[in-house]
This record gives structure tokens, sequence and C-alpha cells, in this order.
């Protein structure tokens, strides 16, 4: 190819170092800095990135793009080659029509943003809410009149935002696409349309039979060494790479990668608490194998990535549900969790820890959410950032639209705006259009699930003789190898012959709670 | 002042960024990264070094300091203003004298001469030489032979590198001179000389009395955690921030910082070792100590880094040695040693515990020399290494030197070349002209540290009492906060009143070991 084409590498290359520098910061601050570094760090981090930005939108780069574009077409779609010149090209094209001083602009909101958040959301009120005493909420109640300005103008940046996209069918759709490029709001609605149709009335005959589930057996001591030692077996087993990788605490968990073959996770520990560090593990596990995963030839250029948060989604929740929360895996897996914990477990069997780890109970918080309800928090979160940004709910009214939608779908209501609209961080950082991304990885994740049993229809069979190498050779084959090559749509096509469908989502829930609650 | 000190202090910012996250990159290489990491983080660290070198050779940078040379000479010298002038120019001049081409040379011979050397040292002879059975030596035997090609071209590179500063007295003069910065090896021959003819007659008297030191104290069985544990309560109690910084684990112990306020120091440990770990931890703290105490006007900026590599040894020897191998430190701390360890110390007192960690013994390993003997391994290297780039020894002449000089100096011979000339790291990656800034920080310390007695008589006394602020403030007051705004000999000067000179080590060490040993 093009000499030019040589050229496009070594500038990629070197603006992927700058990111991939930063990313190294960031895991050193989340996991290991003293706190005396903060101020330094931000410095450092804001210089790479600047510099990284500064590199990928110069004109320079615009021209060799240009001049690339004509040879790459007549390249096959799925080459190296011509899905570097494509990929680099879009996201060229976005970041050009975005104003350096709004990027800016933007960047200071969600930092002030976020610190406001952290403020109000930790907010005690002086009359303290008698109805609110959750087993593992915070103590806080917060206030979100305290946020609510900061809010309102991290909603007028992001509008500004979008129109750098005009035209398009809904101001969401810019935002939508920076997490799932391609997708349209107009295509997600039927999607949570029909999971609604489906859901509420599946939860509603779960919750009518009652507390039939007992899981206090999650709720025990159990010492945070052995609960790391277990997590880390598991890891393993399902393929993480730990020459290319390692396991730290952090205070939310998280999966960054620095490299192909430097791939790490966090958790976090509760010693009363079983599902937390292990489910987390699992979850990041799934994200660190997707990024282990990618083919060596994408190394060093924006193609060593996910397709999308949506497919990225679908790899963690894969392993944290289909997998980590399946009967067989724990037919496996139980006599071994309770050679860690023998007194905990002596009196459980394996169903009685399977029916524990799936039980279903409408929630306030979307983090601790289980399978069935999780959906339903996204959904509400989605359809109010709509109509903030669509202008058809004022930022003023949006605690009180919150509350009516956690009834509406869950029959829950909020005590207070810290256990309720306050409980994210996403907004607080100017993050609109990412929620989506949540539901539409619980919807691939069966899609392509459906497909891998179709090609081994023993899948199931495996995970209860803890083998789980074939399924994630499977992902690697299908998936993990192109990176950011195609988009999910593409990716979704190519795997199972259909475009993106809930219904295999729709029948693995049913299938799976209809059996543990017999409805 | 004028405006465009702004513009060089912004423009600085930005390099120094550049510069602290490829140390951060660096640190976590050392101490935290997976093996699969290597490659990429190479690149990582080559991308962000190359960019700050562009960034502080540019044209642009010349121009701006030649226009702040002038306002910046009306200034007060020790101003910060005039400071960051000077020091930059200085740094920018030599910068630019060496072609872009010979710098890249330089690294790839360097990376490539490690790893030969590497391999050299772990060489293992065909016939084993049945004399080495030291306690704590390597197992290999090195190949000299095998590591001499890499080492002349490593020598050829570093006389042009050295031409590029011509005309000097000696081609030693430049090399020298990035450790120590004005200094000249005219200046160092007699100070050596002086070295010489106290230390070679008193370390005679004292081989002659006959080990009368029982130092097996020291090789116990000491638990790693017990050890890390009493290491930090030392750093803390010496005044090491841990808000601004962190211990870990490392193969090489080193001390790094990627701001005033994170300031990193790591450790080894060996199970059957005392002194390895405590010592090296005291002596780290040392250096942490010199980079947390920088004034904080100077973040951000060249200036916040030590004057010169032997003022850095200063300290750490400093910590290290004239406290923690004091007698009065150890009537403090020898009681809570034995809690931590108080099978292994039943039987031993702070006396008699004082001089098993203050043995003399001529030993054929640098970095495991006592006080005493220590500068005699340095004045070694130094004379060889001046006759190597003077041209008047052939390299192929080289193990022989060493050998005879080792019999010379300390009356032993190296049974083979990894326990002798392949036993140190520095002139496989080029760094010739280092090794004086290891003697130099010995002669520092106690010329420093009389001045601090002078002003506190009581301080050997407030060592006994566990007592160390009133020493780290001195040091704070009189040498930290100037990070490089001052030249080495500007410092010494400033504080002691007088030039460099080694009569106060000479003093230091006669008086402690003609004590211990009674010669």
């Amino acid at each position: 190819m093009d000499p030019k084409f040589d050229e496009l590498k070594s500038r990629l290359h070197e603006i992927t170092d700058l990111r991939l520098a930063s990313a190294v910061l960031n895991w050193d601050q989340e996991t290991m800095m003293p706190e005396g570094g903060v101020r330094a760090r931000a410095n450092q981090i804001s210089t790479l990135r600047r510099l990284a930005h500064q590199k990928f939108t110069s004109e320079e780069m615009g021209a060799l793009l240009e001049d690339l574009k004509p040879a790459a077409a007549q390249m096959p779609y799925d080459s190296f080659e011509a899905s570097l010149v494509r990929v680099t090209w879009d996201d060229f094209e976005k970041s050009v029509r975005v104003p350096a001083e709004l990027v800016a602009e933007m960047s200071r909101a969600a930092s002030e943003g976020q610190q406001i958040w952290q403020n109000a959301r930790a907010q005690h009120n002086p009359v303290p809410h008698a109805a609110r005493a959750g087993r593992r909420m915070p103590a806080a109640q917060g206030n979100f009149e305290m946020f609510r300005p900061a809010l309102e103008k991290l909603l007028a940046l992001t509008i500004r935002y979008a129109e750098c996209f005009a035209p398009y069918e809904s101001v969401y759709d810019p935002l939508l696409d920076r997490a799932e490029p391609g997708l349209k709001t107009s295509q997600l609605r039927p999607i949570f349309a029909r999971m609604t149709e489906e859901i509420v009335p599946l939860v509603k005959a779960i919750t009518n039979k009652g507390s039939v589930i007992d899981d206090s057996v999650l709720y025990q001591e159990y010492p945070e060494d052995k609960q790391w030692q277990f997590g880390l077996e598991v890891a393993k087993a399902f393929g993480y790479d730990l020459h290319r990788g390692r396991q730290d605490r952090s205070a939310h968990p998280f999966t960054t990668g620095f490299s192909i073959n430097d791939v790490r996770i966090t958790t976090r520990l509760d010693p009363r608490f079983f599902s937390m560090a292990l489910f987390g593990t699992m979850h990041e596990t799934g994200h660190a194998l997707y990024m282990q995963g990618h083919d060596q030839s994408l190394e060093r250029t924006p193609l060593a990535s996910g397709a999308s948060s949506g497919l990225h989604e679908s790899q963690s929740r894969m392993w944290e549900n289909l997998v980590g929360r399946s009967r067989e895996f724990w037919q496996c897996w139980f006599p071994r969790l309770r050679e860690h914990f023998p007194n905990q477990l002596a009196h459980s069997a394996v169903e009685k820890f399977y029916r524990a780890i799936n039980k279903v109970e409408p929630s306030l918080i979307r983090v601790e959410a289980d399978e069935v309800t999780y959906n339903l928090h996204i959904m509400l979160r989605f359809e109010l950032e709509v109509e903030l940004l669509e202008g058809r709910l004022d930022v003023k009214h949006l605690p009180a639209a919150w509350n009516a939608k956690m009834h509406e779908y869950l029959g829950v209501t909020p005590p207070d705006d810290a256990a309720g609209v306050l409980q994210d961080i996403h907004w607080s950082g100017g993050g609109f259009g990412g929620f989506p991304s949540y539901t539409l990885g619980n919807i691939y994740g069966p899609h392509l699930f459906e497909r891998a049993l179709h090609d081994m229809p023993d899948l199931r069979q495996q995970f209860a003789l803890g083998e789980y190498l074939n399924l994630l050779t499977w992902y690697r084959e299908h998936l993990h190898k192109w990176g950011r090559m195609l988009k999910p749509t593409e990716l979704i096509q190519r795997i199972t012959g259909q475009p993106l469908s809930v219904e295999p989502w729709i029948r693995y829930i049913k299938g799976k709670f209809g059996e543990i609650y017999e409805v």
C-alpha cells in the first residue's frame, strides 16, 4: 500500500502511546497513588490528553486521511488497512466537528460537576428520614437542589455538543453514537418498549409470590483474603492471562489496558457480603478477556479496543451472569467454594446457593439490581435523559419524575435523593447517552450466546466440568479479535446472521427465572 | 517580569509533565507491570521521552531563553526567576550540543549493552572455580570477553559525546559534569589521593586486628512482613510523609518522584539477612526526604530535583549511616526491634548489635561494602574509567587492571569476572562519570553534618530519643528547599562557609571506627 499508510501508522503509534500513557497514570491514581499526588497528576493527564488531541486533530492528519481514503476503499472492507483508515477517519471527522473551546469547557464542567455531585449526594438533611434503613445503603440523604445548577450547565453544554453533529433525528443521537457507533434513538425505543412489555409483568408475578428465596447465606463474614483468592481462581479459569494482566483493589471496580498484553482489573471487597467481590471480578474479567483477545496486529493503534460500550458490557455480563450465575457453573465451583469457606457454607447446598445469587427483588439502586429488574433502571434513565435533552422535562422536576417512574416500573419509591436521582456518577460528568449501553450489553449477550450454543450444544455441560476455553475461543474468533475494525451492528449481523434483537434476552430471562420462581 | 517568563513556565510545565509521566511508567514497570507489558511500555516511554526532548530542544525554546537571559541576570541570583532561566539555559545549551543521531545511537547501545552485560555476567564457565564460595555471592562466574565489544562501542560513543563539549582539561570532565555540575576531574584527584592516604592504612590496621566482630546475629530468619513493618516505622520516624509517598518491592531498590508531593521508594527483602531491607529503606528514605523537601514553588519545573547525584547520595547515606548506623539511633530502636524479633535478638544487646552492623571487612562487591572500604571501590572505578577514556588503558586489559587494583587497595582478588569487573550495571548503559557521586555523597554528608552539629550540639542525643525532626528541618531549610536552584559547590559553600573538603569525612570515619576497632 501507499507509503503514506506507514506515515499514518507511525502518527497513530505516537498518539496511541500518549493515550495509553494517560491510562497508566489514571490506573495508578485509582489504585496506588498517595493522596498528595492529586494535583500534579491532574496536570500530567491533562497534558498527555491535550497533546494526543492536538496531534490527532492536526491538519496534517486530516490531509493524510483524505489522501488515503480512495486507496483504502479499494481494499477488502475488513482488512486491517481499510479498517484503520475508515475508523480513524470517522474518529477524526467527529473530533474536528467539536470546537476546542467547547471540549475544554465540557471538561471543566465535568470536573466541577463531579465534585458538586459528590458533595450533594453526601449531604445530610436536617430531619433524618425514618423510612430509610436499607441493608447496604449509605447514611447520606442527598440534596438535589445543590446539584441542579451544575446539571443545568452540563445539559446546556451537551446540547451544544450534539448540535455540532446536526442534522439529526434526535438530539440524543450524537450522544448515543459516542457509546454505540451507528445506533439511533429511534432503534432503541421499540427495544425498550418490548422489554417493558415482558419484564414489568414478570417482576409483578415474582413479587406476588412473596419472599420465597432466602439469600442470608451471602450476608455472613467472608474473610477478604479468601474472597480475593477465590475470585482470582475463577478469573484464571475463565482464561484471564495474569502474565498479561493483574488485579488490584480500588473504590470502584474497573478494567483498563495499556496494551493488548497488559490489561488490568480492579475489584472491591466487602467482608460481610459475598456477592460484591466475586461477581464484580467476573464482570471485570469479562471486559479484560475482550481486551486481551484483540488481534496482536491491532496493537498500538486505535483499533485495539472494544467495538462499543455495549459490546464490552455484553462480555462482562456474559461471564458474570450467563456463566457465573448459571446452575452449571456452581455445580463445579460450589464444592471448591465450600473448601474456602467451610463454616459459612456448612448448611448450604448448591441449589440453595444458586437461588440465593439469583434472587429477584425490585430495589432502589441500579448497581445492586438483579438480572430481571436491572434494565428497568436503565430504561428510566434513558427516558429521563431524552426528555431533558429534548426540552420536554425541566431539570427542577427531575427528582419527581424519577420517583414516579421508579414507582411505575419497580413499585418502589426512593426515600431521598441519594437513593434516587443522585445515585449515579454519570450525569455529573456529562455522560449523557451512556446508560443504554448497559442494557444493550444485556441484550447482545444472550443473542451471541444462543449462537455459541448452536455451534457448541454441550456448552452448559462444559461449565459444569470447569471448562471455559471453548467458549472463550469462540468469542476470540468471532468477536474479540476484531477490536474496533467492525461496527457493533456489523458484528452482530456477521456473528448471528440477524440484526440486533431483544428476543434472545427475553427467552433467557423468562426461561431462567420462570424456572426459579415457578411463574 | 517579562510576560515571556510565563511562556517559559508554561512550556516547562508541559515538558515536565511529559518527563514525570514517563517516570510513572517506569515505576510501574519496575514494581507492578505484568511481563506481557514490556514491549508496549518501551514504546510508550520512548514516545514520551522523544516528545519531551523535541519540545525542550526546539528553536522556540532557545529563542525564548535568549530573550529572557538579560532580564534574569538583573534579578537576585537565588530568586526563582533568575534560577529557572539560568538552570534551563544550562540544560538547553548542553542538550543542543549533542546531535540527535548521537543521542539515539547512545540510547540503542545502552539498551543492547545492558542486555549483553546481563548475559555475560550470568555466564557459567566450563570449569567451576573452587575458590568462590562467598556467603551471598551469585553462582555465575561471568565472561568479560562476551561483554568486551559492547563496552568498546559504548566507550567510543561516550568519547564522541564528550567531544561535543570540547575544549576541556580532561575528556572525563563533561561526563562528571552530568552528575556533578561544575566539578572538574582535576578537583577530584587530590580528594581521592587524600582518602587513600588515610583509608588504606586504616583498613590494614582493622584487618590486622583479625575478626573481632561477630555479625552472625544479622544472618538469621527474619520474616519479611515484620522487616517491612519495622522499615516503614523507621522511615516515618525520619519524617517520610506517606500521604505524599509509598513503599513497594522491586528487584533493585530505588526512589522516584512524580511531584514534590508524590515521592515513592522501593525496597527488597532477604528473609535470611537483616541488613539488606532496613538499611536499604533508610537509604531510599534519605533520597525521598530530599525530594519531598523541595520548595512547593518549584513544582512542575526542572528545578524540582536534587542539585546533583552526589548531594542526593549525601542525603541517602546520611540517614543510612550517620543516623541509621549510629550508636544513639540503636539506643532508641534496639528495644523496639527486639519487640519485632524477640527470638532472633534474645541473646543480643544493643552494643553487640551496633558493632555487628558496623563490621569492616574488605570484600569484592561494592554494594555490600562497609562505610570504611566503600570509597576504595569507587576510587578504583574512577581511576579505571579515566584511563579507559583517556586512552591509557585498553579494554582488553581491564579485568587484569581491575584485579590488580582490588589487591592493592583492599587486599582481595576476584575469583572471576562476575565478582569483579562485571559486577556493576553502570558501564553497560554508558554511565561513565557517575561513580564518583557515591563518594562525593559520602564526603558531603559529614561535611554538612558537622555544620548541623555545630548549630544543634545535642543532635546525637536527639537520635537516642527517637527525635529526627530537628535534623530534617535543618536540611529542609539549608539544602532540600533549593532543589536545583543552586549548584552543589554553591550550596556547600553557603551551608558550611567552606569549599568542598574531605577532612570531615576522615574525622568521622577515624573517630567512629577507631573507637569500634580500637585502632
